[in-house]
């Protein structure tokens, strides 16, 4: 039987993982592909560790820079995670005529470019679908599954530590620094949280579902970016109050040759399917002009599960070993030359649904003025709310918007805050119907 | 660029989505695939129509017989449907040595495995995306991206009418029949609607899924299967109130070389993934042991979804055209000599959580009596409702029993309903927890 000879790069969670599978299932693989995968070696800094896994027979290196060039090695799986040293360890591996499967998102969205260049110059495979939403397979989905479709909008939720959080908050009325720090604590959540909850991990995985979805290039730096720092439990209370959840969502849509790509805290229909997404898992939403909507969820991260998809990516590989990588579905979904380097759609003329929380003094004509201000920029209301108070207090207004570029809102909002009878910042979240 | 030549069997809505898709997005799926997709041909019995399709340029033939046999097709989709002819017709194109997709679940729960050998001897490629889950790509999603999972549950959402029936009885408090001609009105059921609310059209597409999911040969005769027809607007009422809802779910499960296959309406907990897909549209939840629970929602039928999941089997052949046939995933998920006819669990076997609504009389005892059944036959019970009345009068006993096997219960439920104080039939509905 034909033998796949894997590599390791770092013994994590997910590496052990990826491991574990190799090792307790490799029957269980056989019979699905009529070829053995054999796990040859793994690199760590740290080999000095109980692994809980028997890996004897498997060659161990100290120094990932050794593995990447051995000549025992077919396929070698990236688990360092971040930029470098990560890119270098791809890229020499490629250099070697290695196949790569990777779950780094962040060198997906960075460095992808350059490394499918030279994949393809050296006629390897590259395989990331570990590194969007976990053990989801949703980039095969939308690469193979819905490829008969013009990709209408892609809406996800793709950080599992931050709908951990926003979960634990509507549930339990909690603040979100208290939920933050109960996260560390479990390990949930990293010691330095920013790339989560800041949607900067999101941001990177949208913009890979986004160039796939619409045959653009990868364009990380251009997705706006907002995180779930700023939501408070009042937040969710009263947008729960109206029939809303907030889920951090990766939105993207295709705009007549440019791309539409963002990352914020969302408000979206208690009733949609995407409501229902809670705790850590992930959800990936694809809209056909032919499928229509799908949507796919599971767990976004973990050991496990992202072993899962790891080893789906090996498999993918595995069956056209050694000479058939052409028969595979092109890395991104298009034909290298058929991608075009998409501009992307500025944020000033994406339209969105809002909703605003405004701290404003109750006197006579306040929200007159508000309300004239918005109808100057042609904002329509949905519709508004204001709790019972006393008199003369500051109290949040709350206003609902019918669709609206963003440009057009932030135009009216500077003139609002700019008023005298309005305190503190206005709070400024987008909404979604979806219409499913 | 290398053409591919696509011959349709059946100008229905189906036949007539996949033609418009290969004829209006020819462009896009190029880009895709570096190949070209061509609509040669076409059958239909009736083509004395306006298709509303501009089908100059393709052959048309009054007479499928001919059209798979033609020397200049090398891709035949059949979507006619049913048995017969369409076994012949398929068997024929593979004979002649054409690559076939279909989405007929019929015909590849009855036949699927004559036709699997058939396509090997023959090297031919055979997809069938299509015919489970319509536009949802979950036949892919289990034999390729969960691959490196024992599956341990398959719970599907897979026929669109009773989803339809199940969501407006809900939401409408219609009793079944009303909702069912309403349906037949608006073509969302057959007039002959017994296929789809028996729970026969979800045991063609269960046992499918069985197969792929255990390494097992199709038993489609061996599938337990109950529909619809039985449940009231009250039953659904009083399930609700309960925190349930009632899908029509096929679940299969493996049991260390047996395997368990069932249809049938199920109490799902409110607050479940799954009880939140509505109307026509479909869901498969494949959990694995690494990968854990994934869900996987779209549109289940519909002439747009279908085509979409039948092109994707075209673009998958395509891509491996004409020579890398060997190169694709395995028809089933499992190499073919690996595949294994493992029995099917008897139903008695079966393990599930019950609800009971039985008709008794209020006369001091009965309870007791239907209790002490129960516990005769070691079923013990998770609660009980039953309703303020009038004394003396027939009242539903609801009962809501923990997990026992289904012998057990069918054996107490004779007993039970051979009480004088016991009136009609004891409806008996089961109940899963999922633990999502």
């Amino acid at each position: 039987m034909t033998e796949v000879r894997v590599g390791i790069l770092g013994l994590g969670t997910v590496g052990l993982g990826v491991a574990r599978i190799l090792i307790e299932q490799q029957g269980l693989m056989a019979k699905r592909l009529g070829k053995t995968l054999k796990l040859v070696a793994a690199a760590d800094r740290d080999l000095n560790r109980d692994f809980g896994l028997d890996l004897s027979g498997v060659t161990l290196y100290d120094d990932a820079a050794d593995l990447v060039k051995a000549d025992d090695v077919d396929l070698v799986v990236e688990l360092i995670g971040g930029y470098e040293p990560a890119r270098t360890f791809v890229a020499t591996a490629i250099e070697h005529g290695k196949h790569v499967v990777t779950a780094n998102k962040a060198l997906v969205a960075k460095h992808g470019e350059e490394l499918f260049k030279l994949a393809a110059e050296k006629n390897v495979a590259l395989g990331f679908e570990a590194a969007v939403a976990g053990g989801i397979p949703c980039l095969k989905a939308l690469r193979e599954g819905v490829a008969a479709n013009n990709i209408e909008s892609v809406y996800a939720i793709l950080n599992g530590t931050c709908n951990f959080i926003l979960t634990k908050m509507e549930n339990e009325g909690a603040d979100y620094a208290d939920v933050l720090k109960e996260a560390q604590e479990l390990g949930y959540a990293e010691a330095d949280p920013t790339f989560d909850v800041e949607g900067i991990d999101t941001a990177h995985k949208l913009s890979i579902l986004a160039a796939m979805a619409y045959g653009s290039e990868i364009k990380f730096d251009e997705v706006y970016t907002e995180g779930i720092s700023k939501i408070g439990a009042a937040d969710i209370e009263a947008v729960h109050e109206l029939g809303y959840r907030i889920k951090l969502l990766g939105i993207a849509k295709p705009h007549h040759g440019q791309v539409e790509m963002r990352v914020h805290p969302t408000l979206v229909p208690l009733s949609s399917q995407i409501a229902q997404v809670s705790d850590s898992y992930n959800a990936v939403m694809l809209s056909g002009d032919f499928v229509e909507h799908t949507v796919y969820i599971g767990r976004g991260a973990g050991e496990r599960p992202t072993a899962s998809a790891v080893v789906a990516d090996i498999m993918d590989i595995a069956r056209v070993f050694p000479d058939g990588v052409a028969y595979l579905a092109p890395v991104m979904g298009y034909m290298a030359d058929e991608r075009k380097p998409l501009e992307t759609l500025p944020m000033a003329d994406v339209q969105s649904e809002y909703y605003l929380r405004i701290m404003a003094q109750d006197k006579p004509g306040v929200i007159a003025r508000v309300t004239s201000i918005l109808a100057d920029h042609q904002i329509s209301l949905e519709g508004m709310q204001q709790k019972e108070h006393d008199t003369g207090e500051v109290v949040p207004v709350i206003m609902l918007t019918y669709e609206t570029t963003e440009g057009n809102l932030q135009a009216a909002m500077s003139r609002i805050t700019a008023l005298t009878a309005v305190e503190d910042e206005v709070l400024i979240l987008r909404k979604e119907s979806f219409n499913t």
